[in-house]
């Protein structure tokens, strides 16, 4: 059904690998790195030029380099500059701007707009619809669900932008807003439609608009399910500790 | 302008209806049936693969069913696996995940993502950008505004995933969320940024983060124009009983 | 990289100006205007037919205007009967629908969506993901912040739908809510998270769900940054007083 190569365009300049197919109607610009075993679907653009393109008639395309293994579903639209590791997946319709880092087996979902400079860890799952501004940091294991949004501009308009920070192993909760240069701890859970106005820390379950810390979270009890968090111990699905446990990784030296 | 039969791919193993325009450069891959009188604008792909696509070389594509008299708009996503009933409308970028049922003369916006495993009953509209998370489902002749949200994981990240229920006639508005497993009554109307953590029985306003009832929806008036709610007595566009009345139409035994 | 006629379709009966670049991939239909200088990136549809032409054998379509200088990201969508003044920038897969009509030097954003019959003034930013809703104005030199959103319809669902209107100079951050029909002042800041229910006077800063305004931005102050508002004179890019100043600007006459 796919990957006949109707209307598409490669750069003579792209590195393609082994085993990679690269869907109908998608364009590959120059300096791209398409790591082996990759699939790239239809109608993705892999190296968008930076806005410099239009205008300077010297232009060099940044590197863009997506690790092995990776999956981009259709219409997702990568930047040039930009370097994703492996075993990256993406949903449709991902835009992720010039210049942002993203580590080893994230997934980016359906409509979520990375805006450039941004740098998110290993294992961080960013379901649809998310928004990361620019200079925007992200550690390890983070998950972000639908419409949550990390800000950058504390009075806007203006040009003092200052991105936020997630720690490891926390979770944005839908309709969460990070304010500007706003630090999350590790292990968090921000709760749904929260506005975090102020730095918060490790292990907290923190709510509201403005938020507040509610609670240590590993105090945080489900009826019937005991005590939910942290999280590592009861879900690994795509983590490096699946089907191991996450205590017997961390012994064996937490290798990725 | 449209159809010209540009960058078409049409699998041999679709089966499409009488009086069927397909637009330029749109995709309809194995096992799809599109009916009578539809048109699928141009750049749609529809039946789209599910991921074991991808690995199995054995992949056989789930059949895809779109009903007579419907229009997709343009850059629009149906996976595999979906039913789709008569007189259906979507808007432009519209993802339609993998066994999702809906009704008939549904209507589904720009840029809304139903995640797949979802059930819509009739007569239902979803405006723009609207998230409906797996295994929710939705009664009939239910609104959802831009920005609403369905959720499905009660502690995340877990596997125990348990979409939520929104009854007959419900309004749910802009920026509404609807927390995993929560029930939504009949003839509701769930107020603007409102997190909705607890079921709402039939009938109510409910409002607020979390959200609470605070009145009965028969007795909100709007001055200068009465008790607007319920709403099937003074609005009838694109409804069964469009031109006739609610209360003719139900005497007629409500057909659809 | 771009640029190279692929797949394109330009209608006879459009009119292109000097030094026009038209990516590939994209259709430009009947009755479209694009001024001198503008850059048309690939996979965009500019005058996108409205809902009657899918019927009417002798449909027209209604022209549409894009000013010079403008450039549109990829898979922008412009309807047709849209006015579009000079200098126009747009994001990725932007919606802009029927009869809207947007003054000089404005930007929206990758995913936004103007559902049409909307006016937007001069040197306006919307960036991602902001949702406007018919009949909805904007003044000049407003910005709009994610997932913000302008309502229109007081009791849904209704046939009685009202935009508001957001004043020149204003900022609505990101997840705020506008409802139907509430006009905003002149230089207000209504804060993220925020459901604006009443009008809001000139000079305010306005946020909560319902809003309130808790004080005049003119005495708002940012520790270590003195008063941030009004802005104008603190921020310049892209402004027509960029490099002079916004009080010689005024004072030469506030040519725009």
């Amino acid at each position: 059904m796919k990957f006949n190569g109707r209307n598409l365009y490669v750069s003579g300049k792209a590195k393609i690998g082994r085993n990679v197919r690269i869907g109908d109607n998608s364009s590959i610009y120059d300096n791209v790195q398409i790591d082996d075993n990759c699939t790239i679907c239809d109608n993705c653009v892999i190296g968008e030029p930076l806005a410099s393109y239009y205008q300077d008639p010297d232009y060099q395309n940044p590197p863009v380099v997506i690790g092995p293994g990776s999956i981009l579903r259709s219409h997702s639209i990568i930047y040039a500059g930009c370097s994703i590791g492996g075993g990256f997946s993406s949903g449709h319709r991902v835009t992720i701007r010039e210049n942002t880092t993203i580590g080893e087996r994230c997934s980016i979902g359906t409509l979520s707009d990375i805006q450039g400079n941004v740098r998110i860890g290993n294992y961080c799952k960013l379901h649809s619809n998310v928004h990361i501004s620019q200079t925007s940091s992200i550690g390890d294991f983070v998950f972000f669900y639908p419409f949550s949004v990390m800000t950058n501009d504390p009075y806007p308009p203006s040009m003092d932008i200052k991105g936020g920070h997630i720690g490891n192993y926390s979770q944005v909760s839908v309709h969460a807003v990070i304010l500007p240069g706003v630090s999350v701890g590790e292990n968090c859970l921000i709760g749904a439609n929260s506005v975090v106005s102020k730095n918060v820390p490790d292990f907290s379950l923190a709510m509201g608009d403005p938020a507040k810390v509610v609670m240590d979270i590993r105090k945080y009890v489900v009826i019937g399910k005991g005590k939910p968090y942290p999280w590592m111990n009861r879900f690994d699905r795509g983590m490096p500790w699946e089907g191991i446990g996450y205590g017997v990784w961390m012994a064996q030296g937490a290798r990725k």
